[in-house]
């Protein structure tokens, strides 16, 4: 049974002074170049009146053509994962549905606001969960993180979770490989979006519902 | 109301000479290396008994260390949609799913023989659908693909499905970004995998279901 709805937002930790936005130039040894947050604030344009100085340092350095909105292509160079992977595009779209606001199919400065707090903030979650600090979330911090957040699933479910979202096929040795950062948050939401329209169908909370064809794909079809 | 529940594999075309592989090189100026189908045979180990010989030369092509297997690695770096981009993780552990048959991680050269066939049927697919030859899948054409494999969606559905597999975020302008090659074999395999799922509950076949919270979850969470 599904029991709890809350918020998989989770904000019991200090705010990281860490960066969500990392630059793939240091890692294949080329020099540092302005994408690494610290690093472009010079060279961006000055910041609109009251604007957060350290943002403003942030979303230039995304920005890297500054021409004042962050495309789809920044953005996916910007997101990596902690072990240098890319963002899935779902979960760029997932992120861009969230806070392209405007539908203008870029990021303003405005909207970066929010977008920066929500990755910091699910940095965090993921940082909090990653007991082993391995870097990727598995079976068991997946659980404790999902019942955290609220969700009880089956341990039929949590493993269905922890398939697919594992950053890397399954085989028939070992337990699966472990969730990186970016489909962790997407598996999370994923979660939080069907139980919730789960739950708008199940009016009487028997956890129970009737749906037809259309309902039930829609619901699928809706979720990142 | 969902109607006929036909395969998706669709083979009233020709098979086209045409390989799925590329190369990632030639796209960037750099010299052809073995992974271009047609050229790395000399350079591999012999066939084994009875094996086609050019499948056997595909096989090495992507089996690029020529460990005799190919790993998901090599099988992400082989893998590109038209536009040269890459498979989305999704779709490479879709096809681990079905084609790792002995779960070993790998893929063997007995396994590639259906993916290299899937893979190659597909395409012929995408080639057949994709009426203004623009490389990807806009929305008229996503509909007449999936009323021929027998999936009759509502106008509504539709859209969602093109909006969800789309391979850029909407926007406020305009109608959704078309479908590259990859993200549309995951939207008919998806749009198939739930069909079947609901028309497995849905027992009288008056396309209406009851189902509890978990059977909900593992159908959704089941699909790739
Ligand atoms: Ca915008
Ligand atoms: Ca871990
Ligand atoms: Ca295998
Ligand atoms: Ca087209």
């Amino acid at each position: 049974m599904y029991a709890n709805y809350s918020q998989p937002a989770y904000s019991q930790h200090t705010p990281s002074s860490g960066s969500p936005y990392h630059n793939h130039g240091s890692r294949h040894g080329r020099p540092q170049q302005s994408p690494q947050p610290g690093f472009g604030y010079q060279a961006g344009p000055p910041p609109p009146p009251g604007a957060d100085s350290q943002l403003w340092q942030y979303f230039n350095a995304v920005d890297t053509d500054h021409s004042g909105a962050i495309t789809v292509t920044e953005l996916q160079a910007a997101l990596v994962n902690g072990n240098w992977t890319r963002f899935d595009l779902d979960t760029v779209k997932m992120l861009m549905g969230i806070f392209d606001v405007d539908r203008s199919g870029t990021i303003s400065y405005n909207e970066f606001a929010g977008l920066w707090k929500y990755i910091s903030d699910w940095q965090n979650v993921f940082r909090h969960f990653d007991r082993d600090r391995s870097g990727s979330i598995e079976g068991r911090e997946l659980a404790e993180a999902l019942r955290n957040f609220g969700y009880s699933l089956s341990p039929h479910l949590l493993s269905l979770v922890e398939r697919k979202y594992a950053s890397e096929p399954s085989t028939a040795y070992g337990p699966p490989p472990g969730i990186s950062f970016d489909r962790f948050v997407r598996a999370c939401v994923v979660v939080k979006s069907l139980t919730e329209a789960f739950q708008r169908v199940d009016t009487d909370r028997d956890g129970w519902v009737q749906m037809n064809y259309d309902q039930f794909m829609s619901i699928v079809l809706s979720a990142p």
